[in-house]
């Protein structure tokens, strides 16, 4: 699955901007690939970016509408059909994170077919993964993990890749879910593999590379999460990462969507060597990363200092702070 | 998925008695299900139960032609298709834990329709899961775990339901795989399931039940083994065990298919502690099986009076010496 830049991003109808929250992704972290969006009456949601129809992104060089926006339940409504197949029409290709299958609609398949245009599902993954072997292989990995879903996984791994970029180290974000896939144009999205295959899909994901080179894989869930911990077990394994980055909320008490009570860091930072030292026996932690959006810069700073002094590597905000510390501490120890 | 039995057992030109394994662990725990087998010249497999056709069985009241043979790749062979479709014929429903589809073949597909039977690819859940939610549930759970794949998850269950159905003991042996689903006539393939549902395909398998309810649950994998682990730990949590067997094949060193060293039981029981409790708080050991099958019985013996001695809790080779002191152990503390 790679497609190609730039987008025409979709928002339809979005009821606010956290239902657009993957073109936002994509504009915070790709910019130069976001060419347009386009919105339907009664969009509340705003990128910032220029608002095109069809016909002018193509125009401007559009290669791939791409679907910026959840909907409820992840059905692709009816009504987004229209403007799907005229963007087919124009020659571009749709990409979709939606569980709604782009092909499962007659008009769009058929408009696609007729086009020679590529449907993209990232949701769904259609190539077939080998089993994970645990094999040592060469390069360098970094594994972001959390003390819960959607704290700032994602976001710490571009970080991170920018920053080592920026040091002229050959690094590669390495996406495993949908928005990280329409950021970095590649990726799989791991919790939509069959279970059998997760660890395979990571080695898959992040194969054997250069000496030096870093691929900085996102992470997935939690070991934590009585939902999702198998995925963020086998990823861990598939993954085999020298180094990991700890990502935790602190204003938050409780799992997402569930009870269960958040661990602390020094928790996760356990069992995440614990259970990553089956594939990667030397296995360490070089940095948390605090996600203070929440916090005014005052707290920030304090929570920040706190940890930091509490777990003994480096602690910040990658969003509000940088990542230089975590990067130099990263490349001072692998 | 919920077929009948009794079952003619498929065979075909099986080319030894370990590609018929999933019919040998029918007739070893459910001989009263397994009507007849069925053989084409070339089989070398015997599972020592009568060879009918599929009129015969039919005849005699078979109600579901069972698959009972692997095939390489778990390719559906087409020279296997003829007879199939004569079950069909006779208004038999098929079963199959190929990785072929049995609908994927049109001459099947076409006959199934006709005649209204069923189709069950057990292998596939077409089942839409929850996501696991990790609340406590009423009812008691036994999970068996391993130090790796293939070291007798399964058989320790079926034993431990026989031993405390045998004592008046309400329980269920829960599957989790093709061949335990085979034997109990329900159940789900816990390592086909997408990622995301793993815990909540368990949860779903073994549900809140009678406060002094047992079901007990096929592990699958090994929490150390880098291929599944992913699958391991989310069958743990979404199982919720009050307790847990440790099974163990003595005589391997490392992994079935891969280099990694088995761990020690030691160390399954400390892991399977520290993930378990995420949803079950009180989760303990209540025995070691031993897989001795490679052992004369002085050496059986051996091994695990010196396991005993050394774990403190009761040791057995459940289908050698039966899982008296297990389900003793069990019942006395849970």
């Amino acid at each position: 699955m790679q497609f190609n830049p730039p987008y025409l991003i979709y928002l339809g109808d979005a009821k606010d901007s956290l239902a657009a929250k993957t073109g936002q992704g994509i504009v915070d972290w790709r910019p130069e690939w976001a060419l347009g969006q386009l919105r339907l009456p009664g969009c509340h949601a705003d990128l910032g970016i220029p608002d095109l129809d069809v016909v002018q992104a193509a125009g401007q060089g559009a290669k791939t509408l791409v679907i910026g926006t959840v909907s409820p339940g992840g059905v692709l409504p009816d009504s987004w059909s229209e403007v799907i197949v005229s963007a087919i029409e124009q020659g571009m290709d749709v990409a979709s994170g939606l569980h709604t299958r782009l092909s499962s609609l007659p008009a769009i398949s058929e408009a696609a077919s007729r086009k020679g245009v590529r449907l993209f599902d990232v949701r769904h993954s259609d190539r077939t993964f080998a089993i994970g072997t645990g094999e040592l292989r060469s390069g360098k990995r970094l594994l972001t993990v959390g003390t819960d879903c959607s704290v700032g996984k994602k976001y710490a791994a571009l970080c991170i890749e920018r920053e080592l970029r920026a040091r002229d180290v050959d690094a590669d974000f390495r996406a495993t879910g949908q928005t990280g896939i329409f950021i970095s144009g590649r990726g799989v999205s791991i919790d939509a593999v069959v279970a059998d295959f997760i660890s395979g899909a990571a080695e898959w994901l992040a194969p054997a590379a250069e000496p030096e080179h870093w691929d900085v894989v996102e992470g997935q869930g939690s070991l934590f999460h009585p939902s999702f911990a198998g995925v963020s077990l086998g990823l861990l394994h598939g993954a085999q990462p020298d180094a990991f980055v700890v990502c935790h909320e602190p204003t938050r008490r409780t799992m997402r969507n569930i009870a269960t009570a958040i661990p602390s860091v020094e928790a996760v930072i356990e069992a995440t060597i614990n259970g990553g030292r089956l594939t990667s026996p030397m296995i360490r932690c070089v940095g948390v990363a605090i996600n203070t959006q929440l916090l005014d810069e005052a707290q920030a700073q304090k929570e920040i200092e706190a940890a930091a002094l509490r777990l003994n590597v480096p602690v910040t905000d990658p969003v509000r702070f940088g990542v230089h510390n975590i990067v130099d501490y990263l490349l001072s120890v692998c």
